[in-house]
């Protein structure tokens, strides 16, 4: 936790009721800091201390609170004054992501408490897709003409500025479409006549609407942004999206990454704030249909009973086949579905990545089956003296156990690939999946091996 | 990819020689694009490229080459003059980046080709530990004093702003120590004659320099910072860190707690420039281990032997046991991972994650075990009509399954939390290691149930 305050000394304080005291303290912290101070506290409570902030500070705190349940009920209780307030110094982007979590009634409560032009902006950006660039752009940017010169934008600034989510990057419209974007770093550095187009940067990157949000905070991290424009399908400048929300969308989607590769279903939540049940649901299908899928696995062991009734030392090593092949394929696949999220490999370069691959896992199978081959007659046979670890079965598990890292380490990196290819998150293709198929490979291979080789 | 360009065209252009026309397409390119498309080329057709860049531009797209290789035989192919050219028009922190890649010969001829105050500064950010926050930092931003009006303070940014970093936040410095921020927002909404102090920010977020980077980077996440200030044991400012750096951070934090989870050691290259070898040198380690301690296992599995040779049937559940053991144990290691390293979770939450993962794992067990019952009748016993599956056989199997589920999510949440404990990154506690030691336990819970049902 980052907090750089004594939360226990607050909390006293909140409940002892030394309000002024609070006060004090609260005006000195960050407004991230008190809304996760907020959220430690009773309902009741929490509204009385809300109402102790400053209006513009209470606004910025009100938009940080992590806990939908918490804003509602804030909500609830405000008078329209002091909903109207908040409502006045938050940021339309904010405003919509608030709106987008509240029930029916809430939501009718806050249109009603905006003024007309905020409405009609938050009305447009509601009626972009929940994943879009659309959706996490705000409505909130300096707008100039290219005949502007450095004076009369900063007179722009200077007039619209206070309620604009960034001033540091000027949008140039010229007929609607945009042309050009002028930073206030380069108008400083200029003479206070020069037209803006004589110092506009023309070079410009902008996404559509419609654009995936995951594919808008990529290009934050990809090309150093601060802002990105975002333009319709006739090249008109409607919205920008800001740093701060695309590292946001950046942080949610590595979480829903981390979340399928561990076969959970994503939940929006913050980990201790998700109840017991609503866990269960996000963990159990996964769970349930790879359980599932293990009875090929069974099916395969029933198949090979009198195999395994004739060597039964056979059976000693499946959980290390298995496990080892799980393993080898993971890492394909986690590397794979890595570098397809940071788009540094595509689907062009799937021979490529075959490629490497094979030869990665042809030498890790030779080392792998090499060390085992050792370990198994020095330690097995001769260490704990066990006499069915022959020659010839460490032979069998020694290659069964090559064979399977290559197999795992190829099935590895193209089961991402293909989904990507087709349209799925390749994050779901991870250790858990992999695992499964991988456990019924790897079987196969092993049985395959042991009847040739010991001819049972 | 997010090339929004024709690299084809582009390559072709280069390989004909086309050097004019390929010049004025590059204008129009974004220099990190610039930069890729310069890796697609070989070698001496690279410089020939890189020459084409205006000065300006050469410089950035330098600082963007992924490779550190391709900056090396750059750095070697460039004059002196050209060289000095390029190293004037990056910023501090990036030309440190550079030489912490380089070999000696090539760092020296980098300082001696820098003027002396930069190359002071650089041996000073060369100081600090890989992983700190000085080691991120920038020693090139705009300081203020106290009483400064904003009239001055524009001055000032006119005539030392090209060379900083960032502009947009100025520091404010009494008796060399950081007293308060001043945003150029906050200057440019302000009259031209009121001091920086009545308008400056002195609810102040700044981290040590020898922070950890990865804490840096969270707190521009959780702040929605665009810099972030860093000071000295006594306070003193002595850089800054910007949110494009910070960001960089968070990737590579991200990929390397990625390549943890999936049992790789991290690497620092993009996967398709990673070498063979060198991916085989980064996965061998945990396979191993984790083959050799997959040892213990086949103990287990050889102490029943006599067990599994009276009742053969049991061997083919084995799969699906340790299967869903590993998949619940890593269900819950990678959550509590993801909330540990986005600071949802402290350790002083261990009870409350341990109470929560209790109480869906007994719910997960319930649920999992009940359909497995449910399966085994219905499918293995009546499908496929295999009469070595009784009810008893069933039972012992679904108990068992409840049970492992119950021990692995427990388990699966106590690892990571006991590696932060000890300073160990939580994420070498994920599926690779979970699962090995889950299907010990889930053995043992197995043959335990068994033994204890059965009789046998």
């Amino acid at each position: 936790m980052y907090e750089n305050y004594d939360f226990k000394a607050l909390l006293e304080l909140a409940e002892s009721r030394q309000f002024r005291q609070l006060k004090q303290e609260l005006k000195t912290m960050n407004e991230v800091d008190i809304a996760s101070f907020l959220e430690e506290l009773a309902p009741e409570l929490m509204l009385v201390v809300f109402r102790l902030l400053p209006k513009e500070l209470a606004a910025e705190v009100f938009a940080y609170l992590e806990d939908s349940d918490d804003q509602q009920r804030l909500i609830n209780a405000l008078s329209d004054r002091e909903l109207r307030e908040v409502l006045d110094a938050l940021y339309v982007d904010d405003t919509v992501d608030i709106i987008e979590d509240m029930p029916a009634n809430v939501v009718s409560r806050i249109l009603r408490n905006t003024d007309p032009a905020t409405r009609s902006q938050i009305n447009t950006l509601l009626r972009y897709p929940k994943d879009s660039a659309g959706a996490i752009m705000t409505t909130e940017f300096v707008s100039l003409r290219p005949e502007d010169t450095v004076a009369q934008a900063f007179h722009r600034i200077r007039r619209e500025g206070v309620d604009k989510e960034t001033v540091y990057t000027c949008y140039v419209i010229r007929r609607r479409e945009l042309v050009g974007v002028v930073t206030v770093r380069r108008m400083l550095l200029a003479q206070e006549d020069t037209p803006i187009q004589d110092i506009m940067e023309t070079r410009l990157l902008s996404v559509h609407t419609l654009e995936d949000r995951e594919v808008v905070a990529q290009m934050f991290a990809r090309y150093d942004l601060t802002a990105l424009p975002v333009v319709d399908g006739d090249g008109r400048l409607v919205g920008i999206v800001t740093v701060d929300d695309a590292m946001d969308v950046l942080e949610e989607e590595i979480t829903e990454d981390f979340e399928r590769m561990a076969a959970i279903v994503p939940v929006d939540k913050p980990y201790l704030k998700t109840g017991v049940w609503e866990t269960v649901r996000s963990r159990i299908p996964w769970l349930l249909l790879l359980m599932l899928s293990a009875t090929f696995t069974g099916i395969i062991l029933t198949g090979f009973e009198s195999a395994l009734a004739a060597c039964v030392v056979l059976t000693a090593f499946i959980p290390m086949l298995t496990g080892t092949g799980g393993n080898s394929g993971s890492q394909s696949s986690v590397a794979v579905i890595r570098a397809l999220s940071l788009g540094e490999v595509g689907l062009s370069d799937t021979l490529a990545v075959v490629w490497k691959e094979a030869r990665v896992a042809v030498l890790c199978g030779l080392c792998l089956g090499g060390a085992n081959f050792v370990k198994m007659l020095l330690v097995d046979r001769l260490l704990m003296g066990n006499p069915e670890v022959t020659v010839a079965v460490a032979l069998v598990v020694c290659v069964a156990l090559a064979l399977t890292v290559v197999c795992a380490k190829v099935v590895g990196c193209l089961l991402p690939i293909g989904a990507h290819r087709l349209g799925i998150d390749p994050a779901v293709m991870a250790s858990p999946f992999i695992t499964t198929v991988v456990d019924a490979i790897s079987l196969l291979i092993y049985f395959a091996t042991a009847t040739q080789v010991l001819g049972i």
